[in-house]
């Protein structure tokens, strides 16, 4: 867990699909809302998904440019902003090279609340990340399809009561894998009080 | 993560703060949009809110009840309904002697939905869900507070603009840890296609 960082560089390496299969099972082990297990993941490889999503994330970086007014300075040095900026940049200039997609889809039941919806898939994301790494790969939470939701929701062939809730670039990662940066922990929890 | 099933059932004994911490930790090395790290978690032992929390799930249980016509014939037997319904019972009636719960809050990004708002709470939850497992503790991933969500929230100060995402009963479990039960993974997933 301490280092399962999102990853955004892949080598061009395959990924097995037993290794897949593998990091999908773990993600079925996740906790769902009344063990419902509404869940679909879909494995994309294929050339027409990675024109659709290279493209998806071209526009996403760009939106993402123009949002924040990054600048070419933005991209140089050692800053945070700067590595993380180069690092969606490399996400985005490399998106239909990565080696595997997973898709990860979910169910909404009736009455139920997006936010209790999400409490069904997000763990077994969660679970997904954290086997991706327990085998040596990498991965990172993203939503920028959803320039192309459309597109892609009829290229899969997802049932329109189902939501998409994160698409998973997975590959062996560029470089090493350091540990999360993340705040201290004492200052985000509160004994018998809020604070 | 094969043996993280959702414990009901729990010993007495005491769980040590710095056992709780290191759970915690874990849940904030998780992902969360844009590394905000927008979560709170409050550890609540104090008998104000045991006499609260104890009450919302004995209501929780009642409304269970109703909601689905259960009688006393559905809690006995071995089957995979009467196991469940005797194991929430069970939480209902010993939920004022839960060793610790921990209230899991996050704070809504300006124009986030409540979908993307629990992408960054519901990992983290995992996260602490896994480390409790690999200390020997369980937990569930319950919502019952919700009908003394205002007292809750004024017992523990919650600011307005956060949300109470779940609260997690965790102490040492009763009984054993068997692996979880799921659909095979081959039932929930796609190549390249929804099916």
């Amino acid at each position: 867990m301490r280092t399962a960082r999102a990853v955004r560089r892949f080598r061009p390496d395959p990924v097995p699909d037993d290794v897949v299969l593998a990091c999908l099972e773990a993600a079925t082990w996740a906790p769902s809302n009344a063990n419902l297990q509404p869940w679909r993941f879909c494995v994309l490889r294929a050339p027409e998904a990675r024109v659709l999503l290279g493209r998806a994330y071209r526009d996403g970086w760009s939106a993402y440019v123009d949002h924040f007014g990054v600048t070419a300075d933005d991209l140089v040095g050692d800053g945070r902003r700067a590595r993380l900026n180069r690092s969606m940049k490399a996400l985005s200039d490399g998106f239909a090279d990565v080696p595997v997609y997973v898709l990860c889809c979910v169910q909404p039941q009736p009455g139920e609340s997006p936010f209790d919806t999400a409490a069904s898939i997000f763990p077994a994301i969660q679970n997904f990340s954290l086997a991706a790494r327990a085998h040596g790969l990498g991965t990172v939470l993203t939503t920028w399809y959803r320039s192309v939701e459309p597109e892609l929701r009829e290229l899969v062939g997802v049932p329109e009561d189902w939501l998409l809730a994160a698409l998973l670039p997975v590959g062996y990662p560029v470089g090493g894998v350091g540990p999360v940066r993340r705040r201290p922990v004492d200052s985000v929890v509160g004994w018998d009080a809020w604070d």
